[in-house]
């Protein structure tokens, strides 16, 4: 098996294995008053220290790291959080950009229905221009999110020149980014980037499926811009209730300590082979290259072949590869918005492929891909 | 240990953590469309046959299991869903009891902000007044939700009789129960109680936190009453956003087949041991007995002396028990809304313990609990 879709998920990794398997044998209910409660209590803090530690953030600074059911629960969070936060009679406008995550775009659409005023950035090649920034920013301006890395292209946003930009017009304006594929895979460090608030994922670091966090910064935690969107019995400090997901907090835990020792080597390896892939492949397909990217993720445009007839071609020969996100097969089949975007036609963008790499993978595994695409090529155009 | 907790989290079950080691194995995103996403999907759906089989439902009703985070946000997911479901010009009453858990009344609390009329029935001695429900329930109604069995004193609500009534009135309403401190505990079948939706939750049944589900019955569905608290990718038939907690969904479907198997036995076990425990106990502290009530949850009154201080004594012997409820630890200290409406005074609520019991006691446990009461009481009164 040849896993090239690193940005659908990951397979755990060791210490995330050893932390659930620690987390099934301390049964305790964080919440109670009893020892079997503080023990467990503890494993759940100490899975928190290790998501500060990730974000270059002391535990004492008063921001908070708000553990969610996964990045999905966390974008909602910051962003129907921050708009229904109180006063109502505040500011309208809420800005983001065209090529999010459906997990953003759909509260955004959703708040477009309850009266705010929504901006999409354009993000033509991948990258936000700044002269829109400048123009769409205003005094009624609550909420900018814009994603760190984009999931389908790669494309590395200028998030701290954009939210940096947005400040100096208001500096009332909180900042969110979805960094699910950049948290442990570029450095980050919300807090010299201008960044108020940003969702991380475990399951795309190597962690359990169902668990992520909403990173929070004090001051919008002391100006009482976030309210909760699930309420109850008060855990993570009311912004979150229910009883906590210790397996998966544990395995995120354990798998952010282990990507945080091996950040830098990752970005080295990672470089090299991308640049090992992006030589082989262009020979046979279209790269759709945003202008800047990360090393993990390749977007490109097969000649006249439909993205899901090469998937499963591939998938039959044992490499594992993605049109789209996983998120959009759920989705009514249509063009990916994110390529759209991105300049390509509708035809284009049902051609295209992504292949999502983990420091796991190896130049071997690139001449395999590049092999049975080249085979699939023939192959699948000679039956068209 | 003697851990008498058993409402407010319970040890993992072998076949929860038999399934569990197999998530940890099969690591695709069931959303991916290939053959890794599809072992993961397979996984999931397998889960899901055995909640259906749990609830006594076929899979081909059309009827739904919506796989949440757990109790918590299967709760919020059942009333915000419901009460913000188009059209938003249909009546504005919705009604519960003064005794539900947090995660019920704190929504409820929030649409009384965005201008529902709410209705909370009151429960003294644990029981609703079937009259209220005739009284209250009019054809502005939307929604009731009656828990089964309340997680602070095990009353045993007549839902049955409370939905069909209440049905008969105004056949429009849709029904909810927080199932949580019920499910694989009482044998309980929607279809047959007028149920339309309720919670069920992992970890109370011996299976892993972080994981519930929403029942919503087909008509539920068909008539759009009921839209989605988290949005994004589509997972979940749009009913809840997010890529699928594999290690809770899988340990959620083998506790509750394990507990299913035995369910009957368990009751017959359980009965018995609550007669004994009632017996030994009542000798010592007053019980706070319910009119119907479910044998796992016993609620006492200490002679003069606060929950606290004999929850941290017991805890000292080795005795695991709560004071209230594990979630309301989160709040700031008051006396349980729960043991007020149930007709104690503040003083009384403040000098109770809840034991909750699961099929692994013993009657030995229970003497012991006998035996450290007993000392607690002469020891704590004394140096009062």
């Amino acid at each position: 098996m040849i896993y090239l879709d690193n940005s659908a998920t990951t397979p755990l990794c060791k210490a995330a294995v050893d932390n659930i398997q620690k987390a099934l044998e301390i049964f305790g209910n964080p919440s109670s008053l009893h020892s079997v409660g503080f023990e467990a209590e503890k494993l759940k803090e100490s899975a928190r220290d290790n998501i500060f530690k990730a974000l270059g953030i002391r535990k004492s600074s008063g921001d908070r790291i708000i553990f969610t059911s996964g990045g999905t629960e966390a974008n909602n969070l910051a962003i129907f959080g921050c708009a229904h936060a109180k006063p109502s009679n505040k500011g309208k406008r809420i800005i983001t950009t065209d090529s999010e995550h459906p997990s953003v775009l759909t509260p955004f659409k959703m708040l477009e229905n309850e009266g705010f005023d929504v901006v999409y950035l354009k993000t033509e090649k991948g990258a936000v221009n700044i002269e829109d920034v400048k123009k769409y920013v205003d005094s009624n301006t609550i909420l900018i999110s814009v994603m760190t890395v984009n999931n389908e292209t790669g494309a590395l946003y200028d998030i701290q020149n954009i939210f940096k930009t947005a400040k100096q017009i208001n500096p009332n304006v909180t900042t969110h980014t979805d960094c699910v594929q950049g948290f442990m895979k570029i450095p980050f460090f919300p807090a010299k980037m201008h960044v108020d608030m940003c969702t991380v994922s475990s399951h795309k670091i190597h962690g359990p499926k169902g668990c992520g966090a909403l990173y929070v910064c004090a001051d919008v935690i002391k100006t009482k811009r976030i309210v909760p969107v699930i309420c109850g019995g008060g855990q993570e400090g009311n912004y979150r209730s229910g009883t906590e997901n210790m397996l998966g907090i544990c395995g995120f835990g354990g798998a952010s300590g282990y990507m945080q020792e091996s950040l830098s080597d990752n970005c080295a390896k990672l470089k090299e082979l991308r640049s090992y892939a992006n030589e082989k492949l262009s020979s046979i397909v279209k790269l759709n290259e945003p202008i800047n990217y990360v090393p993990y993720i390749i977007n490109f445009t097969l000649p006249d072949i439909k993205s899901e007839t090469m998937l499963h071609y591939l998938s039959s020969k044992g490499i594992f590869v993605s049109s789209g996100s996983a998120c959009s097969s759920n989705h009514a089949k249509k063009a990916s918005h994110v390529l759209l975007a991105f300049g390509l036609s509708e035809k284009e963008a049902d051609s295209s492929l992504r292949v999502s790499l983990s420091e796991e993978n190896t130049k071997e595994d690139i001449d395999s891909l590049f092999d049975v695409l080249s085979s699939g090529i023939s192959t699948l155009a000679k039956t068209k």
